[in-house]
């Protein structure tokens, strides 16, 4: 998540640009890195076979997903924020099989991290170098549990492979790939849109900083800025009714865990998606904020560990593992909470530092072309 | 552990004391206070069955008992810290007695700590309230955690009681008991120091001072001044040599877990004991300091969230007990160890604003007679 491009080209001599030349500059050279990076992805997995290979993913196809990726995000979120100047069908139906990639795309990426990401903690945690040992240090379920995580995530990684493998043939991503091609050479504005001075996308970007800024309000910031207040364990969020009176879920108007922890961290998943949008919209407009992508980056954080989380709650689930599997699963599960907890604490400090760097003129520079 | 005498009747009035008196007031003052808690602990312990009431020790013993160790943890730092002024014999006997007699009233009411400590995380972690649910909400291995936790920490206090019960009439009972009415009318100084000026008191105290910054020099306040270093659970601190070696510990210059995290606690606790010999100090000289009194409330914090995790740790070892149980100690002894690095983070904050409150005066007031 640290893929900003900052490779602004725009300098004092940078002309005043339109509405039309911005957000087609920026679409255009989104969409050619989508082009570019389509190949590799799929090529590479086309010619494999559905097995995963043991090192996961080749690098290259890995790295072509990657770019992939950033594409689809970058213009999904200008769809989303600057709507108001695109064909309105075109943009809604582009917007939708862009999630459909992205979805079907992000999962494998997201497993292979979450699993280094956890066999990191387990590792640490149960190390025994008298340097600087765990509090696991030498216990006889830190073999198991590891081995049991890496099953469990390699066997995720193989179905979200093949899934991969089946969709990247299908006449979907060929008509997404067509849609692209178009939006390389020609993007589909509002009539009357092209010709009209930049200042509607700033005022756009502000928009969108603006719906993030609200549901930050919503955030129990004032909790998380005390550090060690066990937010991320104890005491978490209020559940709303709706969930609570889920049938499977719970009973007289208890909650159980999982929709616990959903309700808890699901407005600062929604904050994520917000920091994206607002990110990629200050892209758009040419000045592109660092403080943003930190908290993105922060965020990304939060996000990690509480899926991490869950991935141990439910690895604990497992029928017949032993009471020491077992125990350390749920230091494993502790400690991804506490760094939930951590990366809340981070953004409550961060949050108050950013300041909304909106271009003040009316016409912003040409988007820089990303290469 | 808030419990400092703040009754001090020392006014500009009062009068120039000398170090003779200054001690003697402190000291009849605090074996007075043994003596009158003496009955009131024995007493009752000694008219009850040897198994343990259902509600634990009566309220009025109990109270009785954290009388006693009161008064026997400020005389035995006195005699320590001022030990120049004390005939030396008599000053170290009577600091192992007390010693003896700590260790021995401690553990009951330490273990009574313990469970409420534990209980109450555990059903904090595990609510199922929808306006604050816990991570473990529901979970089924929670009722069995708690029991088992309860059951154990019961059958120890049990234990203690037991070896209370018996020690209590013991013939070193009433030799200490004769000590301290021995001292509650007649303090045994070396020759000489009676008359002198009480400004050696101060000196003293501020060697006791110097004792306790030397070692917090040693803590790795650096790392605790960062909040979420994951310093209570990861990276603990070295361990050192002699204890790699120690072979029922370890094997090959690797540690285990218990004795990782003993030496990662120690250099901890080893300051605790500082600060509460430099708060008792500060106390004989008529100057208590809130400040300090905040550090020993928050290293008492880290040992006691210290105790528990082990306690946690070996309830987790107990044969036969189900995943589900095991899953929840596991959470429960890592919630444990972030109290452990909440407390060092806290500390971490709350040392640099310590000003040593040492009298400037020669003399100082003569010490409040406590009770």
């Amino acid at each position: 998540m640290t893929d900003v491009p900052m490779t602004a080209r725009t300098g004092p001599k940078a002309a005043i640009a339109s509405t039309g030349e911005i957000i087609s500059g920026y679409l255009t050279a989104q969409a050619g890195a989508f082009l570019r990076a389509l190949p590799q992805a799929v090529g590479e997995a086309g010619s494999r076979p559905g097995a995963l290979p043991a090192g996961g993913a080749s690098a290259a196809a890995a790295a072509g997903t990657a770019e992939l990726l950033r594409a689809v995000r970058r213009i999904g979120g200008a769809l989303h924020t600057f709507a108001a100047v695109f064909d309105r069908e075109w943009a809604e139906e582009s917007r939708s099989e862009l999630r459909w990639l992205l979805n079907l795309l992000a999962q494998e990426p997201a497993l292979l991290r979450r699993s280094a990401r956890l066999l990191a903690a387990l590792d640490s945690l149960s190390e025994t170098d008298p340097q600087g040992p765990g509090m696991l240090a030498g216990h006889t379920g830190a073999p198991k549990a590891r081995a049991l995580l890496e099953r469990q995530l390699t066997l995720a990684r193989t179905r979200a492979h093949s899934t991969v493998l089946q969709e990247l043939r299908s006449a979907r991503l060929h008509a997404l790939a067509d849609r692209m091609t178009l939006l390389a050479s020609d993007v589909p504005l509002q009539g009357g849109v092209s010709g009209q001075p930049g200042g509607a996308l700033p005022a756009l970007a502000a928009e969108a900083f603006g719906a993030l800024a609200a549901e930050v309000q919503r955030l129990p910031l004032s909790r998380a800025a005390t550090p060690y207040g066990g937010e991320g364990l104890h005491r978490l969020g209020t559940v709303p009714a709706s969930r609570e009176l889920e049938p499977s879920r719970a009973r007289d108007g208890e909650v159980d865990a999982d929709s616990a922890v959903a309700a808890d961290d699901a407005p600062w998943h929604r904050v994520r998606i917000l920091v994206k949008r607002a990110r990629y919209a200050l892209e758009v407009c040419g000045a592109p904020d660092p403080e943003l992508d930190l908290l993105d980056r922060t965020l990304h954080r939060h996000q990690e560990a509480a899926d991490a989380a869950v991935t141990v709650a439910t690895a604990a689930r497992t029928p017949r593992i032993t009471p020491a599997t077992a125990y350390v699963l749920g230091v494993v599960h502790a400690d991804q909470r506490l760094e939930v907890e951590a990366a809340r604490y981070a953004f409550g400090h961060q949050w108050p530092k950013l300041s909304l760097g909106l271009p003040e003129t009316q016409g912003v520079p040409p988007a820089p072309r990303m290469g």
